[in-house]
């Protein structure tokens, strides 16, 4: 097989893989296919967070439809796994036993009770592993999951969309259109490679959001969960976030709120969670607990700034649009500290969108 | 001559043409070239505003090294004039006189006293003329040569460098560094392209600038005029721009200064314009006066928000660097009046220069 078909076949694999996407928990989203005489005989994804891997499927796949496995080569995105500590079997087991004589993968499991085993005990039973190397759309997904397991916090990233003076809001803009039609599609469109969007209280106060992703949403992607920092439960009951039954928001609140408040919340169909204090540590904690791997925080200025303040924030987002407001708008920042200075390095990534300019900022 | 032989004539003239910048008052600046049998004979400028036209220059140094004119090809960068109530003679007479049978540019004169009617004076008298089209700097130059005469004030670029978060100050860094090295080079480079600075005098007490082109400066090159607008006459005695002898300020103060304090600042070398209010209208209306083309502001806070909302600017350049500030900081924009919503084709250029983006926006 020459280097373009490992490509071809790569390239399935990680199309496939994305299926899982939102579903996964703090696991990894992973695509494998199945290849034997220059034939694709079997493929499958990593579904849910308790199911199969996507070896394992791919495997079933080929079996259901009765291929014979053995002297197949196997594509797949991630490392099989080696450890037993889990619900399921250790992959590299299930591909030996299957006569797989070959496995092609993209990328090493950071998780260190495979990292690198996993190929070894393949090797160690006389098949031939081979990474390749693609530029793809996985490992923008798979941040969150590397960051779970070396930071036990989600990925993070700060979005806003500002004036080119740096306002996030001003009464005198109706609806507070900073950004235009091309650019609020374009923010909407980042929703889809997160489980869960973060906002404060402030800004479902003002922008009563929707918080939803509103592409087109197959059957195996879920909507992010909305996260509101509500320390009091200030949230109007007719916010479009409670209206939508297709959404479950978690709040996290401050401990003090009544018994009361949050029950009468509860009743709207909302996960609470109460803290002592809303700090970023505290509540990317949590929202590791909750088994959630990517954040994506949408303001306002106080989120914001406590978030860049943390220094737990992995990449800022930041639409300037056409507008100057002055300033009676509102800063991107509130009670901001410290200075923050960039590396170099760190000034990632620039686009054209619509009338506005994106730029990708990494920590 | 085929048309790569006239591009590397009109190129020559372009290159002849930059040294009369700065030193032309509201004229253009302008480069000729005569070329006979595939050979430049002369070659001339506009070398001062009360000086011999460009046309006029090359002829001269042609029949100073002993050149036949008669039959050669002229090369010149703007329609040669033909209107007669200024202290020159019409070029297109002269041109005719010589016996230059075919005349080569690169634009119209949008004077109307001249816009075409050079051209058709020429053809009139069986000259071959012929307009050619280069991408060149001469373009950015002449702008003030064309706002000048369009609008009788000069072409004005606002100039800022901001933090991440749209601040242009803060206490809490030190130089008031916002901009790195690299930035700041790039922004001083900007200056060879004005006449004349202006900053408020804010600027001055707080940055002490020296407002001068540290780039290299030829013979014929002039330091752009620093304009400072201090209505109370405010800039400390011992501000670099106050004591650098290479540059002659001018100040714009308020008609309430005393006699004494601005016979005081007389003494210093600087010219004083006294005004009833310092809008920008009453502002670029006495810079056309004193003969100033093309201005480059560079803030503070309050010089770029009267400007940008007086809406005769014409292009805003803005580095964002690679720090946050936060709230603290100083707005770019002060005393901010009305939402200005640029259009789309105004978001024009783009640029990373150092750690730092540069955006021009045009009006």
């Amino acid at each position: 097989m020459n280097q373009k078909q490992k490509e071809i076949y790569m390239k399935k694999a990680i199309r496939i893989a994305h299926k899982g996407i939102n579903n996964t928990g703090l696991n990894p989203i992973v695509g494998a296919v199945l290849v034997k005489n220059n034939k694709v005989i079997g493929q499958g994804y990593h579904e849910k967070i308790t199911g199969n891997h996507a070896e394992v499927n791919a495997i079933l796949n080929a079996e259901s439809k009765g291929e014979k496995i053995s002297g197949a080569t196997l594509f797949v995105t991630l490392e099989p796994c080696c450890h037993k500590s889990k619900k399921t079997p250790p992959c590299v087991d299930y591909i030996i036993q299957k006569g797989i004589k070959k496995v092609i993968f993209l990328e090493y499991d950071v998780n260190p009770k495979v990292n690198g085993k996993g190929v070894k005990i393949l090797e160690k039973n006389k098949l031939k592993v081979e990474q390749i190397f693609i530029k793809n759309s996985l490992d923008e997904i798979n941040r969150g999951f590397k960051k779970s397991i070396t930071d036990k916090i989600p990925f993070i990233s700060l979005k806003l969309c500002v004036s080119f003076d740096g306002k996030i809001f001003s009464n005198k803009l109706k609806n507070n259109l900073i950004g235009d039609f091309i650019q609020k599609k374009h923010s909407n469109e980042l929703r889809k490679n997160y489980d869960s969007i973060l906002v404060g209280v402030n800004t479902i106060i003002k922008d009563n959001p929707e918080l939803t992703y509103r592409g087109k949403i197959n059957k195996y992607n879920i909507q992010p969960i909305p996260i509101v920092l509500d320390s009091k439960l200030r949230t109007p009951k007719n916010s479009k976030i409670l209206l939508n039954p297709e959404i479950k928001p978690i709040f996290i609140v401050k401990t003090s709120v009544s018994k009361k408040k949050e029950e009468d919340f509860k009743k709207l169909g909302v996960k609470i969670i109460k803290l002592p204090n809303l700090s970023p540590n505290a509540i990317l904690k949590v929202l590791n607990k909750l088994e959630l791997q990517r954040l994506l925080i949408e303001g306002g200025a106080r989120v914001f700034s406590s978030f860049l303040e943390s220094n737990l924030w992995d990449e800022i987002i930041l639409y300037y649009s056409n507008i100057f407001i002055g300033n009676e708008g509102v800063n991107m920042t509130s009670k901001f500290k410290k200075i923050i200075k960039l590396k170099e390095e760190n000034l990632n990534r620039f686009k054209k969108v619509g009338n506005n300019y994106m730029i990708i900022l990494k920590q």
